[in-house]
């Protein structure tokens, strides 16, 4: 097997023995030093730690048994005078693939059922109201190889994956975001990249396609599907205004803005990501888009390394390889007050539980002003004007530019 | 004196005794920890400090007779086999005032100009091609006060604070960035907040007016000025194309997009902010703007508490007081890869100088492709749509909401 390309970070890494940044930082610093680096790190006033949720014993056995991480924290808002607290239970899930990518893919995918329940149980059990599971959750992350067999994962909105996890809502009165790999019957056969909104009585609320498709290096997700078609649709559920913004779209301001705009309180960010290419971003953007936009963001990135049979190349020059290197975990939820949760491990399989107080969003729309602000008139105009072919850039030259210096 | 607001977090920060967190995790952590630390933090692949460039004698002989934090680090861009390397050297400034905020006006000033020059020659003997220096960095932040007689501080463009910057210019063939109080004869004597960009020769190449204006607790500018009116100019200098996204308009993520869409290289944010306000988002927003428009971000804040005579309330129901509690410094460089240098001091003056191979902005536009995916027709479309007094956000709502649980 060739090196990954990740392998000398993946050296450093196991060198270092740590299961997430936070808990490297807890286990070597000095409480008084740690308490200092948290309150600049997650944001949280005074360096006060996040208040941690006591979890039913149902679901820490179940973490022990099937060995994934579990962690509860709760996220506050100020009381109002109008307002009870909205109070919403979320769960990520991240999880490995659970065969070899060589086995049957019915045997693959059943075994990617039977791994998540126990998991999804921990969910259900500990009382969440929203779960979410990371992208592409009922398959191996194949688009690396650039083989089309990976489409036989495919299944239409109604599919076998959507099934499963619908018993699950109806049980635990449960909203499920489910992003699979899509086949769309009626039109033509396509594939998508579409995250399904399940309903807390097991009913299909709708749909969401991935507005932007990564091209970048190994994720060669374009030369399956194309653009999302559905818009930034924010699903009304019964614990509240949720969007899902699926991987790559986390990168894009404008799209995170969207779903703000459209009245998203929490937006699901289900990711699929590995090593140094990704791994300084993952703790930038999903902060940046909850402060910028006034929402929650809960973030997920599945964890292992998954081997493929033929190897590929990426368009680097090296020679082919035969995986992507580990995909890092590191699930962890963002507020609009800037700040977040600790992440769940990199390596291992986890449900993240947070508490989160829907409030927070509006509170803090009226503190920072960001719509108020916002100017959206100029920029819609800028928008409209950068279209056009001939637009020209705002630039001020200096007239001496070419003068020389004495 | 009445107790700062941020009165705790002071005492957290001065019990760890550090001068900023870069500091503090590499004095406090084992080199093999701090290493993969630094690389989750600061985005540097396989955990590898960036470069310190070694600087002239009598640049550092300043630093230590005048007491400033001066540190140099280098960015670097794959080489490219029709374009030669285009590497800018870049310093920034970030100082307290100089006399007490109730010194006469003529005297803090003069003060602040005489403790300049030693920074800014040590910028110029260091080769510096383009220097920022911090929001109002010829005044004390003194609108927290909301009294008027800070608008005496206030010059036209070709006052007196761009007189003794453009001899600087001048004699070391460098770009100054001078962000000041305006004060605009020719349109009523009006008040804007505005970043003059001064030419290697000297010259006045233009000026910018911050686009958003900050609204939020101490922060009462909009008493004082309103929304500037000079779009999202990028200055094209003899170092690279340059923009000024000034203070709070780092927030603001279509502002950051615009100057991009302008062309921007290097976009320079000054600023004047505080404590646990916004300090956990500093480390975070400059450096999502940086990845998401593929150019480099220079962040600048003045350090140093300002103490007024007299007291203000701050609109949170606590008691009046009369200062803001000290602004952090941590002035520092983000790069369109995802890496940043350390920050400069949270509590000394400091001058970070960093040279940049502008090759890396097209370089990682190639690489990630944010333009090319964007779908710029769809959010004008969108934003043109919002702007709509009976704008319908895109909702899908469960149908069976009120369905009661079994």
């Amino acid at each position: 097997m060739e090196k990954s390309q990740n392998g000398e970070l993946n050296e450093d890494a196991s060198i270092c023995g740590y299961d997430s940044l936070h808990h490297l930082l807890k286990e070597n610093l000095k409480p008084h030093h740690f308490k200092e680096v948290n309150r600049l790190l997650t944001g949280l006033n005074c360096g006060k730690a996040l208040e941690t949720i006591t979890l039913p014993e149902s679901a820490t056995t179940l973490s022990i048994e099937h060995d994934f991480d579990l962690q509860a924290f709760c996220f506050h808002a100020d009381k109002e005078v109008l307002r009870e607290p909205r109070v919403v239970r979320v769960g990520l899930i991240q999880n490995s693939i659970a065969l070899p990518t060589t086995a049957h893919f019915v045997d693959q995918k059943n075994a990617i059922f039977a791994k998540l329940k126990p998991i999804i149980d921990a969910a259900g059990s500990s009382g969440v109201n929203i779960l979410c599971l990371q992208e592409f959750w009922m398959m191996p992350y194949g688009f690396c190889t650039r083989e089309k067999k990976w489409c036989e994962f495919a299944e239409p909105i109604d599919g076998e994956s959507t099934k499963f996890l619908q018993s699950f809502a109806l049980k635990y009165n449960m909203v499920i975001i489910s992003p699979i790999l899509e086949r769309e019957m009626n039109h033509g056969e396509v594939i998508w990249n579409t995250a399904v909104v399940i309903g807390n009585h097991g009913n299909i609320i709708g749909i969401h396609r991935k507005n932007h498709v990564t091209r970048v290096g190994d994720f060669n997700e374009s030369t399956y599907y194309m653009e999302g078609n559905t818009g930034h649709p924010v699903f009304e559920t019964a614990f509240g205004k949720i969007a899902i913004n699926i991987c790559y779209g986390r990168h894009v301001p404008l799209n995170c803005l969207t779903f703000g705009l459209n009245g998203a309180e929490i937006v699901f960010n289900p990711c699929a990501t590995v090593g140094e290419f990704t791994e300084p971003m993952w703790p930038i953007e999903a902060r940046y888009a909850a402060i910028a936009n006034s929402y929650y963001v809960a973030s997920i990135n599945r964890v292992g390394t998954e081997t493929f049979s033929s190897s590929f190349t990426s368009g680097d020059g090296k020679p082919a390889h035969s995986d992507l290197g580990p995909f890092y975990g590191s699930s962890y939820i963002s507020a609009p007050d800037a700040s977040c949760t600790p992440s769940l491990s990199r390596n291992r399989d986890g449900l993240l539980i947070s508490d989160m107080d829907l409030n927070l969003c509006r509170q803090f729309k009226d503190k920072w002003c960001f719509r108020m602000t916002a100017r959206y008139e100029m920029y819609a105009e800028t928008l409209a004007r950068y279209l056009k072919p001939d637009f020209e850039p705002q630039i001020i030259r200096d007239p001496l530019l070419h003068k020389r210096s004495l």
